[in-house]
């Protein structure tokens, strides 16, 4: 995920013109039947921690389990599951230390804290609204509003103290700004002396693996590791419901490629797709976004820049219009060179249409080999591959040959010593080699330096050995490239919900959720027509039919059949299963289909497996409606 | 999850003599074929932390999916998915603050840290060992070695310097002991000033969230809810590999139940199975692990408290059996009354047997009603569920009913304490009201006290109108209790690790694991017998058909098929289906399941509903043999 920028770009999106997107009548539902809550919420809340309930925590199960299907599976990459807990050294080496920062200041008298460039650009929104505002000022403001982006502590503090502005809500005076890492911050053990955080991102679990996974696909290049799992973000002052949160689940692929072949065997499966692009440089030209260029033109244009990429790109698209976004609702942004998180070269946002503007929900980053190299010089393990040269190369070097036995008894006074001076020999870079050899060749001795102290390896007392030597090498090592797709799960979450949110026609406080089946949260309810005994001695052998296909189910007993209806759409379960008169007579049951309101009549047998198989996309609800009579009794129910 | 206790049961588990598990070949297998890492292993790791590679990630995953499947599918439950960060109040009011706590003692100059019931145990250990102990003596440190679990600060101070107890490595002296509380803790917000901490077990979410769960369920009790999540621990010195880590997978079910009727629907189903029960009884009495007795007869002599709770030790049972545990190395004990969880009322461990001893790896506490109750107090929010009484009851009361208009304008010098004063009124307990009646009663007016100042509320002035009633009541509130199932997922990984891993009977070298298809990491690998396009061109359409059938795979191309069968049966992988000259001719491959090394030859259309049919226990590879003709040409293979 991206560690800057991203924001930008939303708060521009809102002020876009959307369609009307019914948020109030989202929220209600997902409130009232238990998608997400406010965690916490009778000790009231903490900002941007929200809980899964059983319907929001299944659309998130299956919407984790349908990318698993579509990635893992299809892609065949390697699945690990790293830990939350990341000591400092690995953050710090990703740059995440220094960089995951935003600027805050604080009410010097209520200690309330904001996100400086969120403070100023609503208090410029304020002033613009004042009357009398003139053309220039107006102008002078705007100008403010966009470079705050890119301010930093001296130039915000300079800005709040020439423009005079106060803390929001009580007019106190502000401090000095200052940077806020947002990373949480923990102890790991008990001498409160190893600091550690909760990881940012899941890549870096990826990147410290390396060696391991590479040794897993028999040291093969290109392939890709993938992890479903938390990432933390201790917001500043978190706002926007689930599109802002501390804790959330991502879902990220790193997938190592050779950059001499940034190729894509299946990218021809894919070539032919046509997704809108925005290109960084139409934004800035205010140039359109495409929409008619297929992902074969576009990489031959060189506006998306290898093969990996675009097919990444088309197969986030499919991904995301399988489990429920509006194709004309996502578009593919490219950052700018200003926006681009510290790692990164290039970077693609999937970008999906909400109430609240355009938001980036999955990000495709190239990452370079920032990580692999930086964790290389830090961990002193080579984390690379290699490849074969076309032509052998001669290369010629020096050998350091240190005899450590002698070394440590001649140096046995001083053993720790010793140990970091064969330790400080293993590591010499071929440029000091070449520095100790020259030595060597001249008095057949070496000076080391460990930690300030001088150590002298002598030929003739045996303790060091050097040789120059020519070699043949027939492959030499690289850096592998990382292009990453990282989605964050909670956002899509989110969309998917705002996208599949629809009104009966006839009746607009009849709301439903048309979620394609196989991310539905329960894909059955069972509806005994009337609730006595004749009726609920059906309810057990229809939950086993479902059960032994792994379809989940809500029984729900109570009410008029029309009411229970309403009930179960306002949640999203695609199928009605009812038992009635008829089911008494021959063990059928009717089926009814959510969006569409169809009926037909099936035996109690057969309704497990029509179910799975149009939950697994093997089997489509049209097709299924033409082989089973229809039921029309059922018209009279809906209204 | 029970926070006491099971450290010293474990602990003892160790003395006993256990099977020749092969420990050192199984963490070989685990490390080289990337099931499971130390985290974080290029900078040194960190103690208790370990990542799951593609192996260890897939059978991690399918073990939750089986679980998901036999519990929540199977019994209805409520998935819910809570966050791990987690404010002070939530886990004061649970007791975790106070009582999540082990004690720890330093080195003095090191600072190394140890448990220090750990440290004593293991000094006793030496010191038995050495030349020339007495009985007397011998007995006295076996005293001290028993007593230590119970110990507190001041005993365990006492007892390091009695004994002259040393930091272990170093000899140094020792602190004295403090109390480490084991949550890891964090700031939530820029602030400074919110505590929180990263949960200890995911029940908290439940509690928390047990209105919203109520009425889900339509205001019906009993029902359970259920989560899948992480867990953290921030043990003091961990070791035991998988089995004591700092940050670990739960799968928690909180079974709500009316404490009036414990029993359950379904009890009848599993009455007849028969469990290893030890209970507490026959631990302090060093009575046998009773092996004949059905879960029936158990909750019928009470030596199982309740159908819930025996319904629950049953379905762990299945659960456990079916993912590949050994009937013979499972066994249910009680908690002894001083080993309980400061919550429980009562506590069956599910431990398995493994080369550490006997290990808890699942936990069902009766936690009573102390969680809904403390959090109701705490957060004046009413966790309760109601019951209808079978006879109407009169009850009399006060009505308090202030009139916050006048109120607000009588004191509108001082609105804080005015809103101070009437929150207060508002949570007006029934025996306070009492108090003020009798005093509205003489004299028209009240007084009430709100932080030390008094406030007089007057009849006369419309402040405040009080009156007695009497109310038919036909239905009461309750707490319910809560019956937890909770099980350490990592820990029945490992478990099922050391009970599937297996050598082929004429090869020593050659291991494999026989777990059940269900949860194997790769259920097939597709294996070309000559790497060649001829043979190369089948394994996209093998692909294709498996990945329609959702099964997980893994190509092979390199080496003999017999090497490329050792490496498959090495991490598990149950059916590999081999492209071989026939297939060439009639598109028929051979299938050879793992454990009986026997092979069939299938059409290639069919292989990937056999394997899937296999994984989902709807076919048994017994029967599937049956219906497709022997490959006899592989025992020559197969050495």
């Amino acid at each position: 995920m991206s560690t800057k920028g991203n924001k930008k770009k939303e708060k521009e999106g809102q002020k876009k013109e959307v369609p009307k997107y019914d948020r109030a009548g989202l929220e209600n539902v997902m409130k009232r039947r238990f998608f997400v809550v406010p965690a916490f919420e009778i000790y009231n809340g903490v900002a941007g921690l929200y809980d899964y309930g059983p319907t929001g925590c299944a659309l998130k199960n299956h919407i984790e389990q349908f990318w698993r299907e579509h990635f893992i599976l299809e892609e065949n990459l390697l699945e690990i599951s790293g830990t939350c807990l990341t000591p400092e050294i690995v953050l710090k080496t990703s740059g995440h230390v220094d960089k995951f920062t935003d600027y805050a200041v604080k009410d010097v008298k209520t200690g309330q804290c904001f996100r400086a460039d969120k403070l100023i650009k609503e208090w410029v929104d304020k002033e613009k609204k004042k009357k009398k505002v003139s053309e220039a000022r107006v102008k002078e403001l705007e100008e403010l509003a966009t470079k705050v982006d890119n301010y930093e502590e001296k130039e915000i503090d300079e800005a709040i103290e020439k423009y005079k502005i106060k803390s929001p809500d009580t007019g106190n005076e502000l401090s000095k700004s200052y940077q806020f890492n947002l990373m949480f911050e923990t102890q790991i053990g008990p001498t409160g002396g190893f600091r550690g955080f909760l990881r940012p991102e899941t890549a870096q679990g990826h990147f410290v693996n390396f060696k391991n996974l590479l040794n897993f696909n028999s040291n093969r290049i290109p392939f890709g590791s993938a992890s479903i799992g938390l990432g933390f973000r201790n917001e500043i002052a978190p706002r926007s419901g689930l599109l802002r949160v501390r804790e959330f689940t991502m879902a990220e692929i790193e997938y190592f490629v050779d950059p001499q072949h940034k190729e894509h065997k299946k990218f021809h499966t894919l070539k032919d797709l046509k997704l809108p692009l925005w290109s960084a440089k139409n934004q800035l030209s205010n140039g359109p976004i495409e929409t008619d260029m297929t992902l074969g033109e576009a990489v031959e244009k060189k506006i998306i820049d290898n093969e990996t990429l675009g097919y990444f790109l088309g197969k986030t698209y499919l991904f995301l219009t399988g489990i429920g976004i509006r194709k004309d609702g996502i578009r593919f942004r490219q950052h700018t060179p200003k926006e681009m998180a510290h790692y990164a070269s290039d970077c693609w946002d999937a970008e999906i249409e909400t109430s609240y503007g355009w938001v980036e929900c999955a990000g495709h980053a190239d990452r370079t080999c920032f990580d692999l190299s930086h964790h290389t010089e830090a961990s002193g393990v080579e984390l690379v591959a290699s490849r074969l040269l076309k032509e052998t190369k001669v290369i010629k070097g020096v050998k350091l040959l240190p005899n450590k036995g002698s070394i440590f008894k001649d140096f046995k006074d001083n053993k720790e010593k010793a140990k970091k001076l064969c330790e400080k020999l293993d590591r010499t870079s071929e440029a000091d080699k070449e520095k100790y050899m020259q030595e060597y060749e001249k008095t057949g001795k070496i000076e080391v330096d460990v930690d300030g102290e001088k150590f002298v390896l002598d030929k003739e007392k045996n303790e060091i050995k050097m040789e120059r030597f020519e070699q043949n090498v027939h492959e030499e090592k690289y850096y592998p490239n990382v292009i990453e797709p990282s989605f964050g799960i909670g956002r899509i979450v989110y969309c998917v919900m705002e996208h599949c949110f629809k009104v009966r026609e006839k009746d607009a406080r009849r709301t439903y959720f048309d979620f394609p089946p196989a991310v539905a949260p329960y894909k059955a309810s069972i509806l005994p027509l009337i609730e006595n005994e004749e009726f609920l001695k059906f309810v057990e052998p229809i939950r086993k039919v479902l059960v032994q296909n792994g379809v989940s189910y809500k029984i729900d007993e109570a009410d008029s059949i029309g009411r229970r209806y309403a009930r179960t759409d306002e949640i999203g379960v695609p199928f009605g299963i009812t038992i009635d008169d008829i089911t008494l007579k021959d063990n059928t049951v009717t089926l009814r289909e959510i969006d569409t309101m169809k009926q037909i009549r099936v035996p109690i047998d057969e309704v497990g497996t029509i179910i799975k198989n149009v939950c697994n996309r093997t089997e489509k609800w049209e097709d299924i409606v033409k082989k089973y009579p229809a039921f029309e009794q059922a018209k009279k129910e809906e209204k």
